[in-house]
């Protein structure tokens, strides 16, 4: 059997999240029914990130055993003339037999948007959170530098993960602005469930003041979820890369 | 009565073009609904460019008599909240009583996006025409120049335009690069039928050197729709700017 992996981009809004699940139709699942009719086979396609409703990807990967002899640069060709316009496979490779999108992933990168200004856009209303009053960047990137490093993020965790320990490493948190959007860059080694999306409520709290940069620590250090802000909507998030 | 002025973007996806028609549903009719909602009064509409199926816009801009009293920066906020969200009136104002947004207007910008890279983006489907090839934007410049100034620009009409002329200025004519999407951005006094898209057809096959840069010259002179591209279609297509 070969290990193919895929990246991926895909619009979530139509979809209730990347993984299978029995109520509304998935990344996953629809990924796995154009691999059967190229392919033949019943798959089972494993994600780096799980992403949840609505929520977004430029650079998802995934991996699945095949015995299909497709050379690995013919399978986005053939996969996107079956896939909807809203996923795209944007590259194919041979990976090694132990590699696992998770469990080999070193870091993510996810991105929240905010878009600034008096009236939400039609364009950005599937990709971006709206706030129309006045946000310090300065204070908000000030924010964000207070979770750098390896902490316990429990107060930035929502219930209904599963994983163990809610102690993740922060690589990086940028804070860049493009037109009317406000981007909150993230790069962990790891993510909590909802992590982002309670991230950039907490830090759009920061924004408007109603707490200050320094604040974010006392947030963090608390571990208390409900010190920090609201769950930002899925649609402001995604996924924009998975380093190996 | 007042004269009112909104400048409005849409995503013209879901609509049949901005004017009113017997099939489909038009931006021109939505608004007129949501007028009628704030204010209680059966307006008509009139827009600067009557934007054909599918088509977008950042800067459309419409006029309509009133004798409503609401004050005009109080109407984006009563209007939006009765629009879809694909239409967004994002600012109002008194005009002067002999304002008419289309024969006032000095000069339009219409914007053409075209996609290049291997597979098309979820994220541009609705916003670009997707080429995959390689594409020459030195010669697409090149191409371009030779459209700026006043011409006869019968070659880049479609029939079923009601134009008495096919002279129209071309102030400007610009090529950009934003990451995969190439905008060819055109300024002119007043646009012909489909001329836009039919151009950004021409520049498409100096791109990939169907035709020479110079070829654009004597397809200009030719006067002869035949001898121009194809039009590309409506979606990768914007309304800017109205100048007054």
């Amino acid at each position: 059997m070969r290990n193919l992996k895929l990246t991926l981009e895909y619009d979530g809004t139509d979809y209730s999240g990347f993984q299978r699940q029995p109520n509304g139709i998935t990344i996953q699942e629809v990924l796995e029914d154009a691999v059967r009719e190229v392919t033949g086979e019943t798959v089972h396609i494993l994600g780096a990130g799980r992403t949840d409703a609505g929520v977004h990807a430029r650079g998802q990967v995934v991996n699945f055993a095949s015995a299909s002899r497709i050379p690995a640069e013919r399978l986005p060709y053939a996969l996107n003339t079956r896939l909807p316009q809203d996923i795209v496979v944007i590259s194919a490779e041979e990976a090694a037999p132990d590699f696992h999108a998770r469990f080999s992933a070193r870091s993510k990168v996810y991105r929240y948007t905010i878009e600034n200004r008096p009236f939400p856009s039609p364009f950005s209303a599937r990709y971006a959170y709206h706030w129309a009053g006045p946000l310090d960047l300065e204070a908000i990137g000030a924010g964000a530098a207070h979770l750098v490093g390896r902490h316990d993020f429990a107060a930035f965790r929502a219930t209904g993960g599963a994983a163990k320990t809610s102690v993740r490493t922060i690589h990086r948190m940028e804070v860049t602005r493009e037109g009317d959007l406000i981007h909150l860059i993230a790069e962990a080694d790891g993510f909590l469930y909802n992590m982002v999306r309670i991230i950039a409520g907490t830090l759009l709290e920061v924004g408007h003041r109603k707490v200050t940069p320094g604040d974010v620590t006392r947030i963090r250090a608390s571990l208390d979820r409900t010190q920090a802000g609201k769950t930002l909507p899925g649609r402001g998030l995604c996924l924009m890369e998975v380093k190996y």
